[in-house]
């Protein structure tokens, strides 16, 4: 298991870490098979979108925002049931397919940590296995 | 890795690919493991809820849209930020385990393909793994 | 494939179930690889989010209720197609990494079965493959 770990900047932050998932997924060796990506926060997820414009990012901030404000009326004592309930929105883990030594991602895809909780260092855990 | 390809026929169009699922999987032999599937895009994500009654899939679409509005402020020039946030709230892959050569799901479930920026040609990747 | 089942007790219950999940995995004496995880359900899901405070599944049940009402005027003949689209929006599927005989789970990290269509009895399916 690889640990990443990545500062964010912001309360909500959306980072594109594609290239270090494809440096981990080159230092393996690996040709063929698959990385699990792995966030083990509570306010945090992992998504796969656009990397090329960051509006795609800006939007989904501004739009998870309107969806989960903070100030939604709720109980939890420390203030950010927002950033809990956007991360099971989003997901906690992603499954990405190996081949020809490089991970399987479309044309405009790239993988995004999403702190929706920061800013704070973040750790991102990866299982890279050979078929 | 397999890659099956479906034409859309709507802007948003949620698809029943299970049986296509079902048969790639009866192909490999595969008796007991996993199917992985992927779908390589950013405005469209794959699903597993009810097959039976296409009702369910209606009401998706719609309260989808309502949740997330095409014209909801957004500054992506593409105007199809709302296809973007649908795909992270749906996701991009699922894990689905093999047992007696068939795909491991509920009564009621299938698999859907969602497309929200449509009609396109849309792919999905399969990877198929023994246990 | 092992098979777990839960009694959920209202309407939308929010069911912590790591301590099982840990139980499996121990019995397996598997010391490094992956669990999966595969509800079997239309209108039932599984997450990751905190356990130490129950305030957090309260505020999520209740800010889930408010984006996706029951009464959403929606068309399905059996009045759950909101219990249709959470499931959808938290996933039928999680994959947690095995390190040391046990799951990696975050500090706060719990796994909990999401009902949002009980009281019922629940499945969910566990694969734990050794690396």
């Amino acid at each position: 298991m690889i640990t990443l770990s990545f500062k964010t900047a912001e309360r909500v932050d959306i980072v594109d870490i594609t290239d270090l998932v494809i440096q981990e997924v080159a230092k393996t060796s690996i040709n063929s098979g698959v990385v699990n990506l792995y966030v083990p926060h509570t306010t945090c997820g992992v998504t796969i979108n656009e990397s090329a414009d960051p509006d795609v990012v800006r939007d989904m901030k501004m739009h998870l925002a309107k969806m989960v404000p903070q100030d939604g009326g709720f109980r939890h004592y420390e203030g950010n049931s927002d950033s809990h309930i956007k991360t099971s929105m989003i997901g906690s883990s992603e499954t990405i397919f190996i081949e020809q030594g490089r991970p399987v991602l479309g044309t405009w895809q790239g993988v995004f940590l999403c702190d929706f909780d920061g800013p704070r260092t973040r750790k991102v855990f990866l299982r890279i296995k050979e078929d």
